[in-house]
């Protein structure tokens, strides 16, 4: 019999030397981006005036499948990957489940999760350009960090757009990205039109990742050497988040573990998009029939309860228009929710595959999120991002039906980050503060109503 | 020539199946605990009192090299363990130094630091002698979050004494203790005897870790089914902490790696003794002439200027006698100190080894604590905790030597952990506002008036 390793280390030698391209094995394509006045497909020269060239690139590349990781970023990976992938063994044990499950952890990095994988490359390539300069929104502050470490490590300056809401929970979050350099801004401000519009519209308001983005896209484009980088949604990040899902494959493999299910938690899509990459190709083969689960809030629930239409990726509606999941741009999710994936969108390339039957999504409120997460950290060890904690709802879910019949199944489950500066949000739970908000159809009708008329499916 | 990847992991089954008791080792033994009213040496019995049997039986035992780790704790530890030896490439390509650099980086687990190794056999063995229930201090929080984690894993009762101004510093490490079912005490308290006094005595302190041992030791006698484990200091926990050394040797003989130097932050000991054992033990042993660097806050300077001498190990003076390096049991650092450390005395065993020549010791103030901290995260990708970053700054130090001296020498240091939950001391330090404070003589003077009469040296 096999005998697995509480924690999968692959070596240095195993780091994928390529990402892969999902959109170039897709026979179905995502939509074009489209312009939001004349509804035409964006080219490369469109988008280049907001996004490094080489992003640009790679974001309408739909023909190759492997694309390389460049040396500079693969060394700068080899300070926190391969990332591990864990046999949940004392999890398992705790819910007495006949499942075996794993996990692929991303939290073991000063950012506390996976979005490191696509920072490192955009600084990397913005660098490469000659630029000096970057914007980005960042929510529950991740994306920020992550950011910031890079920007520190390639030498560029950095200016972050972060939802005021989370500014305020998370004071030590921004102290960690001003350690390493980058500088704060709450949002919506008084820096930026679009910041003082809405800050007009909704004076009260904590903000939201739409705004946030607006604001930082005006930014980067008043100047040569600044441009704009996105740690979601977009289907580059999707491809540099890909190294996730090869080493999680390469792992599997190298054991023999082969999964019945594959389960994230899906905001934006990028770490979901880019765990299931290699899962998704054998399934677009016909070499597997793995089911695959994405895990979202209930409180904004894109993928369960969106509309598949073309909409603006920011509230200011400046954004190209993205064919997608959405809630619509003016949605914005209740300030009681606390467990981050809070963007109205989806990535285009999970929305397509969505779509086309390939994918399975499901919500959940945020206090079951919270009741896994604490059983999920006594039993394992490691307190989760909220974020991921959806995830590992799904996972417990599923164990606890093979529980119930039985069956031996093989559960491997995206464990994106730690909640090392989510404690408010713990500290809600474990004083019975927390609430559970789900949003009527009348709530949802009010996002709808700002799509973009003419697109609408 | 050798290939040294950026991180060394070794294999599950070469986590250490033994911990190496340094006591069996050295030929000069450390002095024996001594009853603070009888001045006769304690045993087993007397110590029992407070703490689990089988603790205090590794505590009095000289003989045994070896001492098994049992079943149950190596499945704890291979939750997180064996923890990877790191090769600074970055720090050294920053610091363009010809010296190599490697740290042992024990902070991938959610208690953030190596405190981990010894709460996971403390628990254990109060599990087997039947206890239900703990008592500790926590000041920094780190053995706080550790002693409650292992509790929630073997199912036992916690309550935590942590020092007054680190729960208020400190929100969301207190938030962690109580996500993993520890229930937390300010001190002091008005819950103990001792609490009270110093209260009445010094209304408006705090607290010291001093202080909170002296009120969970108090509770820990009150009941049978109650012990008190202490997370630093004592010979027992430097046992534990032995797994830490272990693995750096045993990583460091894989890939042919001869320290020159080996480097570790002191405050209690443990993780300094646990580091260096096996290194120790060549020494001791005539077989190797590494330099053993010992790293402390200028403001709580136990080694550099305090007195070899027996002294209580906590401010209430209840504890048994401890021939330790020490600054007096009535000595309270500077509030305005930042960087943990705080404890006014030091391990027997490395003090001892420190008095007979076999180790050196360094102080340094926290500004320069915290600019090498600032630098090391933004190289290597990792914040560090300010204690841990004692060590940095010593091997910082030690590799500029180098480069202006062109050696090419081999430094391993201990990173003992990560700074997620001391986000408050980096701001000071972002924003300024961090000052260093520095003893005087008079300072120190009056620490030493509260040593105990008959047994200073």
């Amino acid at each position: 019999m096999r005998k697995i390793p509480y924690k999968i280390h692959l070596t240095e030698d195993e780091l994928p030397k390529h990402w892969l391209n999902l959109k170039a094995v897709m026979k179905d394509k995502p939509e074009p981006f489209l312009h939001p006045g004349s509804l035409k497909p964006l080219g490369v020269d469109e988008l280049s005036a907001v996004f490094c060239k080489e992003l640009v690139e790679q974001e309408l590349n739909t023909s190759d499948k492997y694309i390389e990781i460049p040396e500079e970023v693969r060394n700068f990976y080899k300070m926190y990957r391969p990332s591990p992938l864990v046999r949940a063994y004392c999890l398992e044990k705790t819910l007495d489940t006949p499942a075996e499950i794993y996990y692929k952890f991303e939290g073991t990095n000063t950012s506390g999760s996976h979005k490191l994988n696509s920072s490192a490359a955009q600084v990397y390539y913005a660098k490469k350009q000659g630029l000096t300069k970057l914007t980005t929104e960042t929510g529950a502050g991740q994306w920020g960090t992550a950011l910031a470490m890079a920007c520190a490590y390639f030498g560029l300056d950095l200016t972050v757009y972060m939802v005021k809401i989370s500014a305020e929970q998370k004071p030590y979050r921004k102290a960690v990205i001003e350690t390493y350099g980058g500088k704060i801004i709450p949002s919506p401000s008084d820096t930026t039109k679009v910041g003082r519009k809405i800050l007009l519209e909704n004076p009260g308001t904590g903000g939201s990742l739409g705004c946030a983005i607006s604001e930082a896209i005006e930014v980067a484009l008043e100047s040569d050497n600044c441009r704009y980088v996105l740690g979601s949604v977009l289907d580059h990040v999707l491809l540099h988040q890909s190294v996730i899902g090869l080493e999680t494959k390469l792992a599997c493999d190298k054991y023999d573990i082969k999964p019945d299910m594959v389960i994230g938690c899906i905001g934006g899509g990028s770490n979901f998009g880019g765990l299931i990459a290699p899962f998704v190709e054998e399934k677009l083969n016909g070499k597997s029939d793995v089911r695959i689960i994405g895990i979202e809030p209930a409180s904004c629930p894109s993928m369960t309860r969106g509309r598949f239409a073309y909409d603006f990726g920011d509230t200011g509606q400046t954004t190209p228009l993205m064919k997608m999941y959405t809630l619509g741009s003016g949605f914005i999710p209740s300030s009681d929710h606390a467990g981050g994936l809070r963007f109205h969108g989806m990535s285009p390339i999970v929305s397509k595959l969505y779509d086309d039957g390939y994918l399975e999504a499901r919500s959940v409120v945020q206090t079951k999120v919270f009741e896994a997460a604490t059983l999920f950290s006594r039993s394992e060890g490691i307190l989760p991002a909220p974020e991921s904690a959806h995830a590992i709802y799904g996972a417990i879910d599923e164990a606890i039906k093979c529980k119930e019949t039985g069956e031996k199944k093989t559960i491997v489950f995206g464990l994106t980050g730690t909640g090392y500066f989510d404690m408010t949000a713990y500290m809600s739970y474990n004083n019975g503060e927390m609430t559970d908000y789900i949003p009527t159809d009348e709530d949802l009708e009010k996002g709808f109503a700002s799509l973009p008329k003419v697109a609408v499916k």
